[in-house]
């Protein structure tokens, strides 16, 4: 059995032996009605801090729906939650995710426009990590007929966000520009997608290597992250990009400025590359919030540029914007449904899984969406995988400017 | 006559003097064929350093129209130019302007779309105000038949400007509000006016309170520059504006991200804070530079935030944009065809009265766009305007932090 599962950390062990005995797959996990398995972030730290655990039912409150849950999306940012790197997250422990689909069970007073029975996806303010989820009905959206729930859980944030970036911040037009930091990501295959859906857009992606050959049709120009990518967009269009998306930040911002054509716009929508081993950093962290290239507005004055931020989470949560996000969402399902748009998926993984899975985020293996499904059993592992570990489950930072190690590719398929 | 003209300075006495002994009015100052009159800088600091002078006569070159020059638009650009604070100027002497208005007498070779008699409006990179200006024919537009020369020269920059900040780089959509600072002057009644063609626009002007009689009508919600108009608009939308524009830089940047809704656009297009007396003040220029508040992108991520920088000169002269000009252009002569949209013009200034006029943009006593009219003559003063008479003229630097100065009336009406 130890020479099967080799890959996997003892924690996967253990949760997967806990499923066997207490939990046989035949039996449903919610036949006790009043307790759902859940993910649990314990504390703040490496991937030895989740657990798959039993949590009280929630039950819906005023203008909530609840939602028996098939499929979550997860997400770079679920990866700093857990490290805490985010900015004002819960006190743990607390279940991670903040997006998921399935059926609506039971819905709350003044609550309509849900019925029993409905196929949904929904936003929440964490808590998307269990098989119940109540949230509140401006952030539950139906789904078409023919999405599967792997494709729902793949659609809402990342599709959600790709579109208001392009099309509510940056106002995308015919025959504009774009490039696309991490192309491959989630957020980076919707990105490509909606920009076919104009007329004429050139599109730059960067991505590892190792990627190229998956997404090469996505997009109009690839070029390899390690490599000096402004030369060679500016080699292509020498007067620079009209959109420059970026969730990495820290150098990229200087960059990502540097490209920018005359009345372009930067958007900065992620800060991955503050996170750079397991655990939090704090030395990564403060170098990302002091080192990143803070910017003169009498700079952006003489070069006629835009510098935006984007954060879908707070504009849903902290910000009040729902309203706004139902009429993109809207717009989206009317793409979809025109087969304009497809959520790519990346891979699925049980719940038992979630370490390995967030390990192939940080190692940026992924090409399209990693998706937690409720109806997957863990995958026991072949021992030849084990020569791809990666040292998950350790608590050591990774040496600095150490970037190979997010190229490795990920030790699950 | 010293009483007459005690609200000059002395060197538009002598410039006028000058005009009376060799330049007659009743005959054409073009009389000689090789030389015009024009407004010449002789380096860089006071209005001293200002003359209307004799100079050769442009010939347009390949690709130019050669424009006779009936009025000139003067914008708070042109002191800047005067006091060496703009970006990169020329070496002087040179001949200030970026704007005019006239009838083409000739076209270079290779020179389409225009004729000889044309009524048309220009950019020029600099040399505007002189009785010919030969300027790229890229930079030349036809004035509508029931626009007056006083309007056109009101009309490229600032309604040009006033747009692409509120369509191209803001989007301004139905239902939005926008603040806008220097609600008085040219770019301010601009924007006022493009805002109130989109449905349920919310303006609030910032102005002085003197002139908050007169443009009371323009905008919806209207605020004295001293007081605190941060809580005024809050009291107001308590989620703050979607579109902040500021021409003033400094501590205004700041104020003006405050008032931000999620998803806003603050946009900087002038840095008129710079100027804080006659003469170019390091200190306030470094000052506006260094102590401008920079921005972090991670706080633009956080907050959902948009920043930008609009300089419709660089746009045009440095960035090649002038195709995108044009095509602003002509939605713009749409809507004036309309009526729609209408310029405000402040007053009418012969050239000789360029220090007058200049010191009145200074005081910031306009509402609407200042003139500089060929087919007008000084107008003697009344003593009695004295009393009310500026500094101007002289060299010294006004104390920091004396804004008192800025809000004085104007002394020639």
């Amino acid at each position: 059995m130890a020479k099967e599962r080799a890959g996997m950390t003892e924690e996967t062990q253990y949760m997967m032996d806990r499923i066997v005995t207490k939990e046989p797959e035949n039996v449903p996990t919610s036949g006790d009605a009043k307790e759902m398995r859940a993910v649990v972030l314990a504390g703040f730290g490496g991937l030895n801090k989740l657990r798959v655990t039993k949590k009280p039912m929630p039950e819906p409150q005023d203008g909530e729906v609840k939602i028996r849950v098939k499929a979550c999306g997860l997400n770079f940012l679920d990866l700093m939650v857990r490290q805490g790197t985010i900015d004002n997250p819960p006190k743990p422990p607390l279940v991670p995710g903040f997006e998921c689909c399935g059926i609506v069970e039971s819905v709350g007073e003044n609550t309509t426009g849900f019925e029993i029975g409905d196929r949904v996806m929904a936003f929440v303010h964490y808590n998307a990590w269990a098989e119940i989820v109540c949230t509140q009905v401006d952030f539950v959206y139906k789904m078409p007929e023919e999405m599967s729930f792997a494709e729902a859980a793949a659609f809402s944030l990342n599709f959600v966000a790709a579109y208001m970036m392009l099309f509510e911040v940056a106002n995308l037009r015919e025959g504009m520009s774009v490039l696309v930091q991490s192309a491959g990501g989630g957020v980076g295959q919707a990105v490509a997608q909606l920009c076919s859906t104009v007329p004429n857009v050139t599109v730059f992606g960067i991505a590892s290597c190792f990627k190229h050959a998956a997404i090469r049709d996505s997009v109009t120009h690839l070029f390899d992250r390690n490599v000096d990518y402004i030369q060679e967009v500016k080699k292509i269009s020498p007067e620079g990009v009209d959109i420059v998306l970026d969730c990495l930040c820290g150098d990229n911002t200087g960059k990502g400025l540097t490209l920018l054509r005359p009345l372009g716009t930067y958007i900065l929508y992620g800060a991955s590359n503050m996170v750079t081993g397991e655990t939090k950093s704090f030395f990564s962290f403060a170098k990302s919030w002091w080192q990143v290239e803070k910017v003169n507005p009498i700079k952006l004055y003489e070069e006629n540029k835009v510098i935006a931020g984007f954060s879908l989470l707070n504009l849903l949560f902290k910000h009040g914007k729902c309203s706004l996000v139902k009429s993109v969402m809207d717009k989206l399902l009317c793409l979809y449904d025109q087969k304009k748009i497809k959520p790519v998926v990346d891979s699925l993984w049980a719940l038992e899984e979630v370490k390995e899975a967030m390990q192939r985020i940080h190692d940026r293996g992924n090409i399209g969406k990693l998706i937690l499904d409720f109806e997957k059993s863990p995958t026991p592992l072949m021992a030849s995988d084990s020569t791809e570990t990666s040292e998950a489950g350790e608590e050591e930072e990774e040496p600095e400017g150490d970037n190979d190690s997010k190229e490795r590719m990920p030790f699950i398929h």
